[in-house]
């Protein structure tokens, strides 16, 4: 089985089990809608609205496969136009505020010659509580260091680069890991669009096993990393105020995967399946002119502890 | 006085004409914010909330000068990096599902020896009405034909081909006109990313003048073309089922200004003030996975009638 096979095996099995986790997390059942892709492969789209816990949660499964359009190609490694593309993704809006929204992705690439691993997760919390924030990174870090000691704090700082807004200088929440092109040959790193901060690949990274490895390790912390909060907070009590806050902050998750996110917009540009790519979008949202937290208020601590991108846990 | 002084003080002028006019429609008054922005220049933002026939309206005026960041460049007409930028635009979102969004700007542009006028206005709504539509065009046609017999056909179908969103394969609602570059010289004709359809510019598009008053006709036709049609159905009844509608359509509003909209890329990329750029989406809006309306129903009979971009009246 080609490593291609092999991802394409292990995410469809990754969607089973993250749903399945939260089924019982929210105690109703995910809806599921299997695509064709026009240009080659398909998918697996899994979605649950308007649940116990969960406002609206997509956990979506895709291996795609065709054609790069030209101006795609021109930004990514390899050589060619066939590629083919599998992973999974979800965003999970939950209903009450105090309880973050999560978002975590892992892929596999192929492109003529060149195949590589991305993903990453990451956690946006409406009010940010330490101890959350804390589990999440650490839960993370204890995956990365059993496969390379630089990968957490590189991957925690390209998460913080990567979920960030320029247009209002914010972050989008407290962070997590992100990376992308694990795998891609030294030849072809002069193509990757990546920061320079992380530019000299480690030693792991010419190692595909190992990589297809902590990918598997990763994805199976997806859940562990997140559900604890999940259940920590799940039955705080909130009302109006908080949920407009959560509706505003929502607003701002939907700037970033417009305007900013790539994977989305990678989606649009190979003609992905608009339902499943916009199934991140929350459920509800608002937009008001010129809103500011309070200042002292629970708001304006949270805002002001995502700003300050902190180093939740020692790296 | 400069074209660009001129324009800068007719639209200056346009603003405070149309808020009074939305103020004595919506019987609630606009807050203003002055603003600079740090490269130079400034403007003023207006914005109603929750008012009483407006959940949100926006008229903004903005006169803003400075350098071009030299991608933007690349990509406009003229020489070198200095340029200014006046307009007004306005979005009016309507509480009442029954009655129409609607958007408009006109604007000039300077960049080095070259100057242009552009602009437009289009109707979105949720429950079409071709009556409401019909009026809208024949308003704009009627200022346009004193001007330049080809001028509504041209900019009628540069607006269908503009608010189009690709990934939906949906018209953002039935139109109105839209136009750009307007002065260019020939010379400049080839950096304009205008349609091919578009490229043979009309005798009166060398002179500065007439297509300044061509403006202020335009710019004057704005409140006519769509306050008789908010008076038509203000007071139409709606319910749960038609808010519904209006948020989820609102959600097309926002995927098409996030993704595609230029004015709303051009202010993000010369570092606009983000309120007054923003103040165009919605306030409330909602996402639901694969949401389709029931067939034979008026919300399909409505997307219908938008996705067939009708020609509503003769050109």
């Amino acid at each position: 089985m080609s490593r291609g096979e092999a991802a394409a095996t292990f995410f469809r099995g990754l969607q089973d089990d993250i749903v399945a986790a939260l089924e019982r997390a929210d105690g109703s059942k995910f809806r599921q809608d299997e695509w064709e892709r026009l240009g080659g492969g398909g998918g697996r789209s899994r979605v649950l609205a308007d649940g116990g816990l969960f406002e609206k949660a997509g956990v979506n499964f895709s291996d795609v496969h065709g054609e790069l359009r030209p101006e795609m190609a021109a930004a990514l490694p390899g050589d060619g136009l066939r590629f083919r593309a599998t992973g999974v993704s979800l965003v999970l809006h939950p209903r009450n505020p105090r309880v973050p929204t999560m978002h975590a992705n892992v892929r596999h690439l192929e492109r003529g010659s060149a195949s590589w691993f991305g993903g990453g997760t990451d956690l946006t919390p409406y009010y940010v509580v330490s101890e959350d924030a804390v589990h999440f990174h650490r839960t993370l870090r204890d995956v990365c260091v059993l496969f390379d000691a630089g990968f957490y704090p590189r991957f925690k700082r390209w998460c913080d680069d990567y979920f960030f807004l320029p247009h209002r200088q914010e972050p989008r929440g407290v962070g997590g890991v992100f990376f992308d092109y694990l795998g891609v040959g030294a030849e072809d790193t002069a193509k990757q669009p990546r920061d320079p901060a992380f530019a000299a690949p480690a030693a792991i990274e010419t190692d595909g096993e190992r990589l297809f490895a902590f990918v598997r390790a990763l994805g199976a912390a997806i859940m562990p990393a997140y559900l604890p909060i999940v259940e920590r907070r799940r039955n705080e009590p909130w009302g109006e105020h908080e949920r407009r806050w959560q509706l505003l902050r929502r607003g701002r998750y939907v700037e970033f995967n417009l305007i900013y996110d790539r994977g989305t917009l990678f989606g649009l540009k190979t003609d992905g399946r608009i339902e499943s790519i916009l199934m991140s979008l929350p459920p509800e949202v608002r937009w008001e002119y010129a809103f500011a937290p309070e200042p002292g208020s629970a708001e304006a601590a949270s805002l002001a502890a995502i700003c300050a991108r902190r180093d939740w846990i020692d790296s």
